[in-house]
């Protein structure tokens, strides 16, 4: 009750997301009849959902903070910014991956962090690090809290206690160079605020990852994110010229230039360093100019190898949209499935495609995003190139199908959950000539990972982020949960996904990041010598270890 | 004599260049009669030049490795691969910048390697690196030894010898992926290789720096290049997929990918590192098809400023030049008194430029390459902006012109150097908002220092690399030497506009990269900590600390 009241009466930084799963509280999330019928006939899962635990109903671990830290932390950023009531500290025990949720709707909030402190400035960021290295206590920085890797959960790995820091606070625009097209941020701003404020000055950063509502500016660049639109746009790497970074040892401020050669990429240092070195306090990055015009279309092909054969060629012909989506045949047939249950509209558009030849094939949704003519050109050139690849242009429905439910994904992964289905995703990327072979062990791993534990499910694929020399691949897979060793079920599949990943040379992450989940797979990624000088650069940052324990980083052999 | 003979009989890994000076040791260089008189009036210099003192009268330090770390150098690459002989080793002796040339064209070339050793591949540069960690023998690795930031100096730095690792035996193709666009390039095949290798599949790399008639892979990538097209190609830091990187404590092996979300930007960690940490032995870049055609125009503009808005324009419009080079005031006049002497075409279009009231103004070139559709539209599209912009058109015969003699710059400068002339560049880059003040500041802080030493001389600039945020300028000036304290006079203009360049926010380096003459001002551009950072790197990486030492990183302060 008291917790309550303090909760009530004290301003909140944002908009509150569930605690148990993704987005808006007030908003439920049912399925539609004929959803649940193919999930049903599908995967055999169960038509009555089971709703999470009450609140009141977690177990949470008891806030361990002693009292001087305490005193500490409050010294640094003021009493009424550190909590550590049940909401605050339930909401900041995990992120937003599978087995995040699986936990939490269980009602297994542990670990959790002994408190939540909410920084409004670089310096009260500094003075909380400083406090907490002396104090041994770990640190969490938190953004939008929608890492699916693990990112955010708060693990004390050997230290007294460990907080969330929460940089909601700092969460505003705080200059434009509007002849430079950049813009300084706070790390702690929500998209639909980046856009807000940019499209006062009619400007767009362009990053609309599927997290958007929530996800922040830190945990963008802390994450090396990537957006719906960054083939057009960039990813979040290209866009930084300029960052702030408070360390436990100090700051690292490096001033936003367009270029430099001045020795190794410091700004590719911090970007993708996931916490584990310090707390990015500011972003600068390229903006541009608000698109007069989005331009989504529909297309169509017979397989996947000639949709990815058509993406190459519009890449590297220079022709290349700013959202750029192929859905394989799986993902493709499950979308018109889940799409519209018997409407006249798809059943005439797939009699169309059927009789066209392009039954059973894959959806592209390929958008272009600026001035009118310059959209019109792209779209025209791109539709040359399309059709002769031997695409079958579907018109504007498609696209503006996936256009209003680019955000939907995880809202309709709590919905599936409720009816024990396990909804789970993962990326990765590698050059064109190894994609079908990528997908293809992938795919296999994921399957027989299902079968093996007696849960065959459905495994999807897309792409959707196109580079000159190749292209990212996202993977769905849905199968029925194993009740009571559902933890276990996810991780057998998991493991295998991400050991196919790695045997074919792919990236274990192409935008979720590696968090807690993809740590395994770092040798592969970068060799036991990089990891090393990674370390070694936390080593010098952090040397009390204070940052992010156990993520990204293996854990050190003991010596 | 023992020496020459050994020359003699010994295939040479490359073409030679003049030891004393750039290119072709065949090729002279005389400063056509009005270009004589221009100088002779501006700078008041000697009609006569001076040559270069003669190869057997140049000092040279006697080579100081001892017998055993000589035998284990022999073992890892061959007895015919490590060479003390006078060319070689003076050749070794210094990189391409004007205080290297001032010192070798007066016969000085301390330091010199003790030798210089020839490895034919990773394996052999790992067991070099491994001998001389050892033995505690400094490693100086060396591309194409084209350094003007004194890249390539073998500083001793406290080891017992310094050996240059002249890596012009791993200088192959070693594979293309056609349809990813993507190739493999040893570290030691220099520009024209690069590019016959690829043209022979229809294919480049753009990569264009002045320096790439002798200029390496290894070295593009170690020192962050940027070439005359980057603006359209990319400069290298954004071509590199994948790389291997050979340091004293074993390799990393980064492979080839289009982009990953797996932490911080290890292959970014890599470019840019100036041998400091290892020796790059392998690098996957991006490739694309040879261009249709080149066009490239000239027009003109009233003012700096007003040229500077045009880019800007082009650039945040996405009409983006391949090439893009917009000449001061200064460097224009400076270009047409250089160019014709008196010829009737230049006595016309000067004649038609002051007519239209863009006398004294300022000269651009923009380049299109690509399909023939593509880059007449860009033209087109390029060429109703720029004229907006206040442009007027000049044709093609200014872009013609530029591109004959875009490599011409360093046999100029060995000229002017003969006639006892001055001849510097340096470069940085900023935002859009910040280039006119930091052009100003630079050429007041040139000019001041140049008064002050009574040697007045001609500084001129030129934006030549453009992005979305901002741009490059690259200086050049000219003046009298002063005889005798030649170095004196350099170190001082340049302290000066380097000084003028961290003042004003602008980074040290563009793509000349740190070497040993900018490592003062990498606290301007990163910080102490970052400095602590990538020494903490270099400790774990090269514990020993023999690679290149006194370069990219200050000296740590004495405990």
């Amino acid at each position: 009750m008291q917790d309550l009241l303090r909760v009530l009466v004290m301003p909140e930084p944002h908009a509150p997301m569930k605690w148990w799963g993704w987005g808006d509280p007030s908003r439920g999330e049912e399925l539609p009849p004929h959803v649940l019928g193919f999930l049903r006939s599908e995967l055999g899962v169960s038509a009555e959902p089971v709703p999470p635990v009450r609140l009141e109903d977690v177990v949470l671990p008891d806030a361990e903070l002693p009292e001087g830290p305490r005193r500490t932390l409050e010294q640094a950023v003021g009493e009424a910014w550190v909590r550590d009531d049940r909401v605050t500290r339930v909401t900041h025990a995990a992120g937003k991956g599978y087995p995040d949720l699986v936990r939490l709707r269980a009602g297994q909030a542990s670990p959790a962090p002994d408190a939540v402190v909410y920084p409004a400035s670089a310096a009260e960021v500094r003075a909380v690090l400083e406090g907490c290295a002396s104090d041994r206590i770990a640190v969490v920085p938190f953004g939008g809290g929608t890492s699916v890797v693990g990112g955010v959960e708060p693990l004390h790995d050997g230290m007294g206690a460990v907080i969330s820091l929460d940089l909601a606070r700092m969460g505003t625009l705080e200059g434009v160079d509007e002849r430079s097209l950049t813009a300084d941020f706070g790390p702690g701003m929500r998209g639909p605020a980046v856009e807000q404020a940019l499209a006062a000055r009619n400007l767009t950063l362009g990053h609309f990852p599927q997290s958007f509502e929530y996800a922040t500016v830190g945990g963008w660049v802390a994450t090396r994110s990537a957006g719906q639109a960054s083939t057009g746009y960039g990813s979040i790497e290209k866009l930084v010229c300029g960052l702030r970074c408070v360390t436990p040892e100090g700051e690292i401020e490096l001033s936003a230039i367009p270029a430099t050669a001045a020795g190794p990429g410091m700004r590719q240092l911090l970007v993708g360093s996931e916490g584990v070195l310090g707390v990015i306090t500011q972003a600068t990055l390229e903006v541009c100019p608000q698109p007069q015009e989005r331009r989504y279309e529909g297309w169509t092909f017979r397989s996947f190898e000639e949709g990815i054969e058509a993406f190459r060629t519009l890449e590297q012909r220079g022709v290349v949209p700013d959202v750029a989506r192929l859905s394989d045949e799986h993902e493709t047939s499950l979308s018109l499935a889940l799409a519209g249950g018997d409407s006249l509209a798809r059943r005439a558009g797939l009699g169309y495609m059927r009789v066209r030849g392009y039954g059973g094939g894959c959806i592209v949704v390929v958008g272009f995003e600026g001035e009118r003519a310059d959209t019109a050109r792209r779209s025209a050139l791109a539709g040359k190139l399309l059709r002769r690849a031997g695409g079958l242009a579907l018109g504007s429905a498609p696209g503006r199908s996936w256009e209003r439910g680019r955000y939907d994904g995880p809202y309709l992964r709590d919905a599936l959950l409720g009816h024990g289905v396990m909804a789970e995703t993962l990326e990765t990327a590698h050059e064109w000539s190894r994609l079908l072979e990528l997908r293809r062990a992938v795919c296999d791993a994921i399957s027989g990972a299902l079968d093996q534990r007696g849960t065959p499910g459905l495994v999807m694929c897309h792409v959707s982020h196109l580079y000159p020399s190749g292209a990212s691949l996202y993977f769905t897979f849905l199968a029925p949960q194993e009740r009571g060793t559902e933890l276990e079920q996810w991780h057998a599949v998991k493991t295998a996904a991400c050991d196919a990943i790695v045997r074919v040379g792919g990236t274990i992450t192409h935008h979720h990041a590696i968090g807690r989940d993809h740590v395994p797979w770092m040798h592969n990624e970068i060799g036991e010598l990089g990891i090393e000088a990674l370390r070694s650069v936390k080593q010098r940052l952090d040397p009390a270890g204070i940052m992010n324990p156990g993520k990204l980083l293996p854990a050190e052999a003991p010596a």
